[in-house]
């Protein structure tokens, strides 16, 4: 079987994806198509709006064939890593193409990452700027080029990705409007997905975009997933903890632990707290992927030992992603999993098992342990 | 000035506290009542039900002349170091006595202390029985006589604590009616104070058995203080922390901090997360105090070290109280406290700090750093 494969969060799956679902089958030529997706939290370090199952069930019920989890370690990380990782589970999958959406799919991204390697790693040390405005000063000063479009980025990095691990995969950009990604209405059966998280928040309606079991997943949310609700935990772990811990954490650097327990211990409410720890150094979606390690007490040590052990966490299927993992089975370098036991809780997704109990402060449902792929006939 | 002490909780400070407080006056003969009061936690290990601040102007606007923190490290502890504790702090202050209420007062307690200095320790290593059953199981032996009534427990705490360190104060028990401890309803003027919690909890009325400053506090209340709302954060810590974190804990032993992370992993809700915990070794006066330590992650060196460096934190005062301090202000040999600074934030203060900053769930106020005693003239 010919297999495509795409890197998603569908937070929440709407009528945006399944075009694009459609658009990557067309142009691909497969007949099976795999995604990847962020599990409980996005790559910003947020909580999606609705639990990884029910965003699963979506997608395999409008046109994926198969929807493996990406582990935590690789999903809230900096785009780079999210992309690498993200593709060394499609490669292992064994798929053909991978299909992905981009602001500027004609620009040669080959280029651009052949430029990168000739970049002067001293000027990556000014502490007043972020990395990606280093990173585009020395972009544009070789190329003319400046990677702001967020799809651009991640087009990018999985162009690395593919050069500097020999993948055998084609990739394949597909044009994607820049502007529409910030549109916050919306206004016809084509929305974006941060559109639709306002309208949520607002008690707006959203029905229109969506498909209808992604509309009746978003219908039970009772308290809707965000910082807001998650920063007590936070504050008090940074107000608790000794400095010693909150240093160990992953990406915790230069001196942001002190700056951290500061603010929670001025701040009640989270957006001053956010306030306060925000510098020129570091963006939100930075900042916040640290939040959520600190909640989630993740240190250096333990992303640097899971991330030598991935794994395929298989959330949902059909039967056409069925007989795909049935053809690929033997030749997979990596664990396949479909029931999450104890002995995994504790060791191998230990990780994404205490993002899952987290997340159930929004929701009741057992995130991990001995939940079942959801199968769709 | 001839000053009597009292140790109190009031939580809230009701019709009874004044009531009690009178007596003390006649008794003792005192020209100035001192209050060494509980902070935001109490022995049991909950979030009082309105912070200390309040507690304390209402204990001030009701006769009591001067009111000082019992630290956390004292305050929130089994009854002999509570007793123990609040006990070398009303001896600094020189108070020349000590009324406290006890079911029996007629008892000897010097008797029964005197009793358990020949207990045999090695009837105390059944797993499947509190501690106060195996020490009951002995006294009775000895001296026919069991404490089971709490206010029994203490005044038998403050007697060996007098006995014990050579106090030269005078220990006044008075008469205090065991069942209206446990008493739910309110029915008079005086009530207790479980029942005024009761009815606030239940929106129910509870004016009649409250001073007027201390029913205008408790109508402000929101979100009524209490473990359900203190889960999550529990629930987290025990669920993020390796479990060597969970073990150094403060009081937590045997094994109990597998028992609360199973727990944690498997309960929403506080209710059915401590029946999961409970066991015959340990009370759930004891199991809640476990519960505080774990969120507030006090360890067991932070509190054998801060236990060395007790003070006396001034929390209200009228102009009696003031003159009172003013003369034994020589003479203290613990440092006398008016207003929190940052170096006392981080060192001397810590743990109560922190346990103010945990009690912010339910208050905006700032409990400690920079804030002033109350007085009222």
């Amino acid at each position: 079987m010919k297999a495509v494969g795409m890197v998603v969060e569908y937070n929440p799956f709407h009528n945006g994806h399944r075009y694009h679902l459609q658009q990557a089958k067309k142009i691909s030529g497969a007949d099976v198509t795999v995604a990847v997706m962020s599990g409980n939290f996005t790559q910003r370090g947020e909580p999606t709006i609705v639990d990884k199952w029910s965003r699963a069930r979506a997608a395999v019920m409008n046109g994926v064939d198969l929807v493996i989890e990406l582990p935590l370690f690789y999903a809230v990380q900096p785009a780079h890593r999210f992309a690498g990782g993200a593709l060394s589970l499609l490669n292992a999958l064994g798929v053909d193409s991978i299909v992905f959406g981009s602001e500027h799919p004609e620009w040669d991204f080959a280029r651009l990452v052949k430029a990168e390697e000739a970049f002067n790693q001293e000027n990556f040390n000014k502490y007043n700027a972020t990395y990606a405005t280093q990173f585009n000063q020395q972009l544009k000063e070789q190329t003319g080029i400046t990677l702001i479009d967020p799809n651009d980025i991640l087009a990018f990095a999985y162009t690395k990705a593919k050069i500097n691990q020999d993948y055998h995969f084609e990739l394949l950009p597909i044009k994607r409007q820049g502007s529409n990604y910030h549109d916050q209405q919306i206004k016809g059966k084509i929305a974006s997905a941060s559109a639709i998280r306002q309208a949520i928040s607002e008690k707006g309606d959203y029905w229109q975009a969506v498909p209808q079991v992604m509309g009746d997943a978003l219908a039970t949310i009772k308290i809707i997933p965000s910082w807001t609700e998650l920063y007590p935990l936070l504050r008090n772990q940074l107000i608790q903890a000794p400095i010693s811990t909150l240093q160990s954490t992953y990406l915790m650097a230069e001196g942001l632990e002190y700056r951290m327990k500061e603010a929670a211990q001025r701040s009640l409410d989270f957006n001053s707290f956010m306030k306060f720890t925000k510098t020129k150094r570091y963006t939100y979606a930075h900042l916040l992927r640290v939040y959520l390690y600190t909640i989630l007490q993740i240190t250096q040590e333990e992303v640097a030992e899971h991330s030598k052990h991935p794994y395929l966490h298989v959330l949902a299927f059909n039967k056409q992603g069925r007989e795909y993992l049935h053809e690929v089975k033997k030749q997979l370098d990596l664990p396949l999993i479909t029931k999450v036991d104890q002995e995994m809780r504790d060791q191998l997704l230990n990780l994404d098992y205490r993002a899952g109990k987290l997340y159930q402060l929004f929701t009741p449902v057992e995130q991990d342990l001995k939940h079942p792929p959801i199968i769709i006939n």
